[in-house]
């Protein structure tokens, strides 16, 4: 058992971005300048419901945005992280990468 | 626009470990041999119910194994991971640190 009684750092991880679906957009995202909704879609392996949904917690958050464009006469849904989205992101990842080392060390 | 539709490594995270609240107690049980509940609720910030619920759910899934101990008269409630749960974390990371670092590549 270990000694210390410290705020453990997953308290420091926002759940908004921590669900797996929103994760996964967000790691495309950050990837990619953009992405379509049908690209997300499949990449990530989500119905339209599932996608939209996550989406509009994403957009309430600040941290995508949603255009939709047409070409020809079909209409195409775009996405991409704002800045605010990337570094919430990024630093969600230097949350995680703490705690990845942190558990290997704890293991040795 | 990234041009490959292959499925995303955020489709191979498990719901059940990567939830912020279970990825937090599994993190800590991979930390420690075994915790208390109440230091497991005070490390990450939890009510008791909140933590029941998780570890109920983390129990039903074969990833923790709890155990009530009396010291005295005072009730004890130790939690351990079990080697599934400490495999399943294990592979969770490694999922993580590829997301993570495929990322990092890409942002470059």
């Amino acid at each position: 058992m270990i000694s210390t009684s410290a705020e453990h750092p997953t308290r420091r991880l926002d759940d908004v971005i921590h669900q797996r679906v929103r994760f996964g957009i967000l790691a495309v995202l950050t990837e990619a300048d953009r992405a379509d909704f049908q690209f997300l879609k499949e990449r990530l392996g989500l119905t339209d419901g599932n996608l939209s949904r996550h989406l509009q917690v994403l957009a309430e958050a600040g941290f995508v945005a949603v255009t939709k464009t047409f070409e020809g006469r079909r209409p195409r849904t775009w996405v991409r992280a704002t800045s605010t989205g990337r570094s919430g992101f990024n630093n969600h990842l230097v949350a995680l990468q703490e705690i990845i080392d942190q558990t290997k060390a704890g293991t040795k």
